[in-house]
């Protein structure tokens, strides 16, 4: 299926998609992406974010890290064009098209410690739960999982000039995506967030869509 | 040693110095702290920083974790009265006295894939790397050893209207010091930052000096 990503409203890149995927409502999903393909996340009915991570193929040790990026971007945040770095100052993933514009690399997944303080005295969902669950089958038995920052696609955390970092209003409309081209073989993992109790999801998490897309010709790479 | 600590110039909390250390530039150090004890960091010279972390001493995977910090404080860093939180949400250390300031909890160590990027071809000492030499009495052997984002205490790390992230002249003269508090058992590391390429040690690295400190009176905690 042909879909063109506009770049930076001069550029049109002709892709296709391969294979799509629904991440259901507060749950998770992993899956291999290769070098020089793209993965698209679309928020279909807007207002929900979600933690996304990605770790090399060919050493899980090696992951998206928000400390590195930072440094390497010199900035709080990549915009299109520019490159998530790993934990090994190398690029991974290359910003290519977002329709939103409002993302945050600032704050840690929720996770069970998050829903105990909220006074949840069950079990809840959360984004590092979610996270160590379909990272298992790539992970292995009896390896501590350590749950690096998510980038969290669609969610508002602005800083205020005196260094506030506060929750604002979910930013993405209905079909707002952005798109990232994989620069080695990675596992990427997504959790559609499962926070009803700030903002973050507009208050009623549901569910992301995901595809996996090629270029339609040869990467000049 | 008596040593009084100024507190928002209201209040003097008088504590006595139990133990000293010199952490030589360019290397590493870590020592058990006790809950309700203090530590104090002191930069003799000025214009150098260092990296801080801290590991809960009964289990070493609970750490104090920026991107968990942030969300606790809703701050870039903390302030003084403000608590550094580990990556199960509870608060591990507490910003008692501060004399300089600037701080960055933002950005990653530095480790010998940056110093590679900067042309070194040989090895290079790193935070990353005194971190782990350090940390290997208490880690254990064969168990993977993943580098927390550091507290970079006295490193000047603005971040502009814009988003920008920069690094900045070394703020800290010579005596400055922070002192925190312990609120569990827990095993401190810290780097004297070996960054000899950028203004973050004002372009040449020299030590730092610790104190471990106890209440002259009885915590009323």
């Amino acid at each position: 299926m042909p879909f063109s990503v506009d770049l930076n409203g001069k550029f049109q890149l002709p892709l296709r998609i391969v294979d799509s995927f629904v991440v259901a409502p507060m749950m998770g999903w992993a899956h291999e992406l290769k070098a020089g393909q793209y993965i698209r996340l679309t928020d279909p009915r807007g207002k929900q974010c979600g933690d996304f991570w990605s770790f090399n193929a060919n050493d899980l040790s090696e992951h998206l890290s928000a400390m590195h990026t930072r440094v390497w971007v010199n900035k709080l945040c990549p915009v299109p064009g520019e490159s998530f770095h790993t934990n090994h100052r190398r690029p991974i993933l290359q910003l290519i098209a977002d329709t939103c514009g409002i993302h945050d690399l600032l704050t840690a997944a929720c996770d069970p410690h998050r829903y105990r303080l909220y006074g949840v005295q069950s079990e809840h969902r959360s984004c590092a739960g979610n996270l160590k669950e379909v990272m298992a089958p790539y992970w292995g038995e009896g390896i501590p999982f350590y749950v690096p920052q998510p980038f969290n696609v669609f969610a508002n955390v602005p800083i205020g000039a005196d260094g506030s970092v506060l929750n604002g209003p979910a930013p993405s409309k209905a079909g707002d995506y952005i798109v990232l081209k994989a620069w080695i073989d990675q596992i990427v993992a997504i959790s559609a967030c499962p926070q009803e109790f700030n903002p973050i999801t507009g208050w009623y998490p549901t569910e992301l869509n995901v595809d996996i897309l090629e270029a339609e010709l040869s990467d000049a790479r």
